[in-house]
């Protein structure tokens, strides 16, 4: 029998948009754009999209028209009486009222400022300027955006019989990962998959299947339209964005050497608990923890998002231990390019030494790599950063060079002014 | 948005039928049920149930409430006007008028006899009596009626998410065999899953997996609703009951003797080309092979169905050479417990030699092995077997004496009367 309503509802939208919702983001970027909004509102920012995979040749697959579509559609959104009262009553982090009235007022009048976009070399030269606490909120929407209309472009030229097919497999992989986390005992694993998701629906499954099979092991979802709708804790702190625009902004090198710890005090002052967690990579994480002010060895965990993870964990416990902390209260966070074999690993070496959670991106929520001829829906590395503030460019050194971005020139100047040395290349999966 | 109409149609049946046709079974059925409507029409027969996996407890899986209106419904089953068209009017192995107007009058106002329904350790005891033609057409629904409950028993408890994790695995793991089977030069593939399938809805997705992927490798399906549905060969010929009942009749040893052959003889004047196959094995196959008369030889092919096949295959090959046959235009169908694997060593094996061809059939349709805990989903090794005709036994012996059925005095005269000697036990896994 055919569902004439819902054929026509789905009809009737001109587009069938990727983001729906302004909440269908990460909540760090919340936290993160709050915190912008207390402490740094009138910065002006510019956010860039890079394709670190320069073989998937973006604008060739994707069709310049849909995806300004897909754009317009988010500058079209606002948050909704909804969405703007689960923000506002909500329990995060056990804390209630995390997002402040004057945020919230803010917030729910936003709508996301304009886009730039050209084509360059089959890639996409996408860019955003304007207010950083506007601008930062596209990073998400846009990478998702691009991530999605990539995977419909593959998907446009399969048989129904075929997708019915290529969703089967895709379901029985991802369910052969869970299988294999479940049961461990201890384990705390949170969905940080929203920026390269196949596809919402897809995350929105995937999300399912952790709920489903992980039970209390599975910790929650960065992503807060899904963490809503399915009644799941909402999962991040912060990002390199951060110190990244305050180390900019500084005007000189004893001023850049403070700006990352700067970012943390402000913090300090706004959160406690679970989301006092240090994300030390962006120029290097030995020099960030051997020149930390002592109150930073009192924070709950650190994220380690670059280099090699066991290197970074044991870098960390030898700080706390170092510093008189005592390891097995403080928390690793580890959320770089994760996949079930990795996570188990790292989970058996250092549980019990310290508390260990997992942040699964891309290849919970985007593992199509062999499910496709040529690998057209294969994962690729995609992101989205600030590359300037007030006119002055970012940079990122990161634990691995190939993650590092800026000038050559202020590059070399951050390596001098942190202290950073030889670093180990690794290869970028995702 | 929640189709009304399509959950109130849902809801309007008293219960959720599982056959619905009655061509949903096997078109050799139709084919052996127009040959005794004009050949033994008056012969009374009783078919049975046997549950050959003693552990699957089906009186304690199946409600028999519900088995009870599954089979009332059946007999409530007519043939529509469109399926009666399609048995008049098709073409079937390249014929037209398959089915005579005479049994095509008579079909049509066909209803299915009463059955008899009852419980005895653990098991269903389900007989059927009556006029041959039609008790015959009960073997194929009420084993596909057992089947899908006991599949609707398990699937029952498991929750919406399972289910469909359950069906992608599933999907997954028949498009890995079909993957297997793909581009296999010269290999000719039906399907034969109909009485043991999972259900009717999974039956018909394989069916559509091995046309999508298979191309013409895929000759067709058993299944006459399936044929009729999705425009594809309508595939079958002749089963043991034809031989069995034939035998049973018998007034003494020298006609016991004969019967097999006149069964053949019968068939002979109705049909030729590729439904002129020679099913051997009934009461051992080099017996029959060695006293048949030499116009059977002149036949297309012969269908293995027990014992091990490549011997059946050689021990064939060579009749049709000491009869002055040449085995390269003769065709050979494996029908007997075949998966991929097998599929492809019998192929390998006998491609050039013969022509070859595969009756896929439980582990086509029924594939659920190891996707449930306690694997509950796993296929079994039920069957419905003409028991007896005219008041008289009937006698199995096949190839593989574990599939031997009939009263044991019965087998050692059928022994005696067929020469058949030591047999080797092979395992019957469906």
């Amino acid at each position: 029998m055919v569902d004439i309503a819902t054929r026509v509802w789905n009809h009737k939208w001109k587009i069938d948009p990727i983001v729906r919702s302004l909440i269908d983001t990460d909540f760090y970027k919340l936290l993160m754009c709050q915190s912008v909004f207390r402490n740094r509102p009138d910065t002006t920012v510019t956010f860039s999209l890079i394709n670190r995979t320069k073989d998937v040749r973006l604008a060739e697959l994707v069709d310049e028209g849909e995806l300004r579509e897909q754009l317009d559609h988010i500058r079209s959104l606002s948050l909704s009486r909804g969405e703007s009262t689960w923000m506002r009553g909500n329990t995060f982090y056990g804390k209630r009222q995390m997002f402040t009235p004057e945020f919230m007022d803010w917030f729910e009048k936003l709508r996301l400022p304009p886009y730039h976009l050209e084509k360059r070399d089959g890639q996409y030269e996408l860019t955003f300027e304007g207010k950083w606490p506007e601008v930062m909120l596209w990073e998400i929407p846009a990478l998702a955006v691009l991530m999605e209309l990539r995977s419909r472009a593959v998907l446009h030229d399969m048989a129904r019989f075929e997708l019915q097919v290529l969703y089967a497999r895709a379901m029985t992989k991802l369910w052969e990962k869970v299988e294999r986390l479940r049961g461990v005992e201890g384990l705390r694993i949170a969905d940080f998959g929203t920026r390269r998701r196949h596809s919402f629906l897809w995350q929105d499954w995937c999300v399912q299947a952790m709920t489903e099979r992980l039970g209390d092991n599975f910790v929650g979802t960065s992503n807060c339209l899904i963490a809503k709708n399915r009644d799941l804790e909402a999962i991040g702190t912060n990002a390199h964005e951060l110190p990244m625009v305050y180390a900019a902004l500084a005007e000189d090198d004893a001023t850049l050497a403070r700006a990352p710890y700067e970012v943390l005090s402000d913090w300090h002052d706004e959160h406690d608990g679970n989301l006092r967690i240090i994300l030390p990579d962006t120029y290097g994480t030995e020099g960030f923890l051997d020149k930390a002010p002592d109150w930073l060895a009192g924070w709950t965990g650190i994220r380690i998002d670059s280099g090699d993870p066991a290197t970074g964990a044991e870098i960390a416990i030898r700080w706390w231990k170092d510093r008189g902390e005592d390891p097995t209260r403080k928390l690793i966070i580890f959320s770089d390019g994760l996949d079930e074999e990795k996570i188990l690993s790292l989970h058996k070496q250092f549980a019990g030494r310290v508390r260990v959670s997992f942040g699964w991106g891309t290849l919970l929520t985007n593992d199509f790599r062999g499910l496709t001829p040529g690998d057209a829906l294969a994962p690729f590395s995609l992101v989205c950063k600030a590359v300037a503030a007030d006119g002055k460019p970012t940079v990122k050194l990161s634990d691995n060079p190939r993650k590092a971005m800026g000038p050559e020139d202020q590059i070399e100047r951050y390596k001098r002014v942190f202290g950073v040395g030889d670093q180990e290349e690794m290869e970028v999966v995702v």
